[in-house]
């Protein structure tokens, strides 16, 4: 019995998420199941680091499975490479301990929201950002940020619904760099919950937009409910960027 | 009458190129004909600087026509951009003088062509590039665009089949530029004939790979003849990136 893992690279524009949805087989996980199935003749599971929602891409989400193939790690990759989509690609397999999991191994994830804030929507990058044409203050957004980062409840920023598990996460990092109108918001943290960092970005682009102060941040996370904080940022601008180990 | 010049931002990707082909209505003119007769309410017809093929992408083609519309500038531009599917955007509007014809008046264009020289392909830029997964030998390409540069007969460089009409042009620079694998060639000259670049960056990438060597140019050139060039690279990489007038 081999642990192999695997480096992902999708466009999620055309699939229902990461994970299997009932009887739904477009999703990235499915597809990626597939070949991998038909490449080592038994039925292989994956496990990611995390699910993507619909709509979300990933530059590198990391995944693991097993398999009692033989086949070399580079081959099994352009195997792959052969048979996935074109928008989902394998950037690197690698065998592991038997012990990684890449789902509780994952120790620092990193996302990237893009938004064009520019008057006009850029032809070329409009399937991967957000378009805000009006002018985002973005010394606001920043300050706004920080009261983010840290230990808190980001309860007031997720659509999960259980209450029986922990809504507590750390932030360790937000950015944001304008690149004339390109804006990168990139966001680290130990974890994220349903729909956090878009909620996240949605609310920052209000503060940006001056539809709220920066200041009612921290009220926003006491409340511990959803409805005070913004809203959720649209899917096609989101991309897992990292996941650590 | 006024004379209106546009400035306008497509993907080319659905589009069956430029111009309308018999009758075809899928084409980038007649979508921008269609909105804004409609706004001018009279029969508007637009002259670009040039065709694009099927599949090719504009930064900025320039393109005119005349209007009894007494409309400002600025309002045309939002109306536009509302009505216009969202992979055409005209970046500006500008009243010039009457003497103004995109095609006549234009003095030098600037195309861009892309290339993603990795292993695996892009999952983001795919629709944009041309993957060529073997090493690109980039010093041999630039040594081989340094013979394009100049006036020159460019017979071997197109598959216009007219004999009626000179295809002596002038190519004043080619640029190279490697990006960790993300290879942009720019090309800049007063006229370009159908095809030109593409087949220009099909010759340079057969150079790249060491299908052919540099010193062979010179000799295509001479020979004036389709067959002696290399292959045409996709339509997919290649921008109109500018033109001058």
């Amino acid at each position: 019995m081999r642990n192999i893992k695997i480096v992902i690279e999708y466009d999620g524009t055309r699939y229902k998420g990461w994970q299997r949805l009932g009887d739904s087989d477009n999703t990235i996980q499915h597809k990626i199941e597939a070949v991998l199935s038909k490449m080592a003749e038994e039925n292989i599971e994956i496990t990611a680091s995390g699910r993507t929602d619909a709509g979300v891409h990933a530059s590198n989400q990391v995944a693991n499975f097993r398999t009692d193939s033989t086949m070399p790690t580079h081959k099994m990759r352009s195997y792959c490479y052969e048979f996935l989509p074109e928008d989902i690609v394998i950037k690197s397999v690698e065998e592991v301990d038997l012990n990684f999991h890449a789902r509780y191994n994952a120790k620092v994830k990193k996302y990237i929201y893009n938004i064009c804030n520019n008057k006009v929507h850029d032809v070329f990058t409009r399937k991967y950002d957000y378009h805000v044409p009006l002018p985002l203050n973005i010394e606001k957004m920043r300050k706004a940020a920080e009261v983010l980062v840290g230990e808190h409840d980001f309860q007031s920023f997720t659509t999960l619904k259980t209450k029986k598990k922990s809504t507590i996460r750390t932030i360790y990092t937000i950015n944001i760099i304008n690149d004339d109108g390109n804006i990168e918001i990139s966001v680290q943290g130990n974890g994220f919950m349903k729909n956090m960092v878009r909620i996240i970005v949605g609310t920052l682009v209000e503060v940006g937009l001056g539809e709220r102060d920066a200041n009612e941040i921290s009220d926003i996370l006491d409340r511990k409910e959803r409805k005070y904080a913004g809203h959720i940022a649209p899917a096609k601008g989101l991309f897992l960027e990292e996941v650590n180990y």
